[in-house]
């Protein structure tokens, strides 16, 4: 099976910076199949990097390589990290990025990449995601042991990420993303949530002054425009305006109090 | 020779949804050839889709599996069709987003998809990109026979489309979309306007409150700023402005009249 | 080894120009490994092409092929080139695009690409990058010999670029591009600066307004906001501002004059 190296950045859309990895991967590895989950993370923003991560990556077959650069402390003392996660190889700076991945499945291995003949000759202070992280992932892929890369360590940085509130009539959160449909995207999962259709149909949802009545299963269910709240692709409840976006028609932000609460 | 899947959709450029696509796609086939057609099509804008379908998949191989993910209706009754037309095969809902690639081509095969066994274990009602369109295109690039899919059907969602009204003098459209160079491109194909290079010249097209006199080869001919008009690249008229973008410039959009005049 | 072919294009990222000309490289030689190096080549801006191709392709495996359309004379006289520089194969209209490379390495072969046989059976005078330099780069991914492609040519057209001004204590040159994370970056080479940590202590840059301390050797050195000067990864000076953009923060545009200056 031909390795497949997946890649996450903060790079944006209109540089040459992603082409320059992707050069140095195929120069190293011509047979690598590289695959693009988005370098439209807000810059510097970790824990947008950190949710992409956890809701993209999986999907992946065992086995592939997963990439992260959003990486503000580059050239300074943070480690670069490879971390065995779920079955799947992660390289990342040692900044929280693979906080959320590591929470739903604890790392089996956890390695600081310091060996130099895995790098490439001349390392830049301003772009470890060329020098470092694609030649490790190149050469991940051509089958070197993680081992090699340097000294195991023992725990990572993690992210200051919110945690939900729950009781039996009750579930507390917040607005973590907003997508690139408008969607608010919260931390409150399917299962923090009433499963039976009955409950969920006399479900209240209040996100800032936004008080919505129950819960639909699909988008296509409202009329354009109205505001509804349902468990989104990633198993998560999100806020959603139909045929729109909820962002900006209801003002909904990264932050923003979401309290569900549901008959006993 | 490998299986080459494309997907268009409208999930826009900032996501991470096609990338939860492509991992479903890699983990059933791992030497599946994932190719972007655009992810740019604006948010529920079917007639666009079926544009990009109609202009970029005849391009590719035949044998070529499309993926088309427009889909305001995600969830509801909406059928999700296989159709093969001039030896490609297209997945898409059934919303007319086939309509202007089957009346070039009659679909050789039309089948509503509703084997779950190839879909994923648990289908959301939101993501059917994910959920069914994309393992069904995996799975029949792994040779599976469309037979198996789902039931056949007799017809399929039709769009409202524009017809040209043409006489020996004159041809009548209007702007059907507006490309990403501002170009306005109408539904006036080259077989409707004259052939020979001297009516041509004295061709006047009308669009809006513009009157541009003669059809133009190509962009680099006038000015900078002129407003011409000529046969783009894929047959159809078009309304270009010179090194900017017509549809700014000259305030032209989609929906506007275009009159093509010729000398008997 | 499966060849590579990249692709660099004004084409933006909202269209399917990109995708019509991967189906038509892949419909010859379903094999090509296509990457994309950018499409966001500011419209019809040559210098930034040619600064995406310098900084870029050399990272790619020697033998790739790296095809370029910005082109805003298509269809028009000017010729269609075939290069092969430092080991690789370029195709490009001959506007200039293809003169930072060449000016790094003389090219070793120029042709003026023009053998009908190579090229789709009809040629459309608005779309060259479809037409003739996609099969041209597919075919040459299946074998054939770039002398087949039209005759020998000695000289392309250049491209006005700044040359710096270097003495022993000081150099001038410009900005040149602004980067997708708002840097600024200019046409001083790393080897026009002083190279030991102490001058470069003492070193004094003064781009538009701004005067700079010192050169720094990465981004997180600094408080955010703040405007610094450091060699950037392609090895240019550049001015960036912490944690945000330089270019929108402190007004700096292409064109701006930078001088650096340290002592005897």
């Amino acid at each position: 099976m031909k390795p497949i190296i997946t890649l996450t950045t903060d790079f944006g859309l209109t540089g040459h910076y992603v082409a320059q990895m992707k050069g140095v991967i195929l120069s190293l590895n011509p047979a690598a199949h590289i695959v693009d989950i988005t370098h439209a993370i807000a810059p510097q923003n970790i824990r947008q990097g950190a949710l992409a991560l956890r809701d993209a990556t999986p999907h992946f077959p065992a086995g592939s390589i997963h990439v992260a650069v959003v990486d503000p402390g580059v050239g300074t003392a943070r480690k670069v990290l490879y971390a065995e996660i779920a079955g799947r190889h992660y390289i990342a700076p040692d900044n929280g990025l693979l906080h959320l991945l590591a929470r739903n499945s604890a790392p089996a291995r956890l390695i600081s990449i310091e060996n130099r003949d895995f790098m490439r000759p001349e390392v830049s202070q301003t772009f470890h995601g060329r020098d470092i992280m694609a030649p490790v992932a190149a050469q991940l892929s051509l089958g070197v042991d993680p081992a090699e890369l340097g000294p195991t360590v023992s725990s990572m940085q993690s992210l200051d990420w919110p945690a939900p509130v729950v009781t039996p009539t009750q579930a507390t959160g917040q607005i973590v993303d907003i997508d690139a449909f408008g969607n608010a995207i919260t931390n409150l999962h399917a299962k923090h949530l009433p499963n039976a259709p009955q409950p969920r149909g006399q479900t209240v949802v209040q996100a800032g002054q936004w008080r919505i009545a129950g819960l639909h299963a699909t988008y296509g269910e409202c009329e354009i425009g109205t505001l509804i709240a349902l468990v989104g692709s990633s198993g998560y409840l999100e806020l959603a305006c139909v045929g729109g976006s909820a962002g900006e028609r209801f003002s909904l932000a990264v932050g923003e109090r979401v309290t569900v609460t549901w008959p006993a």
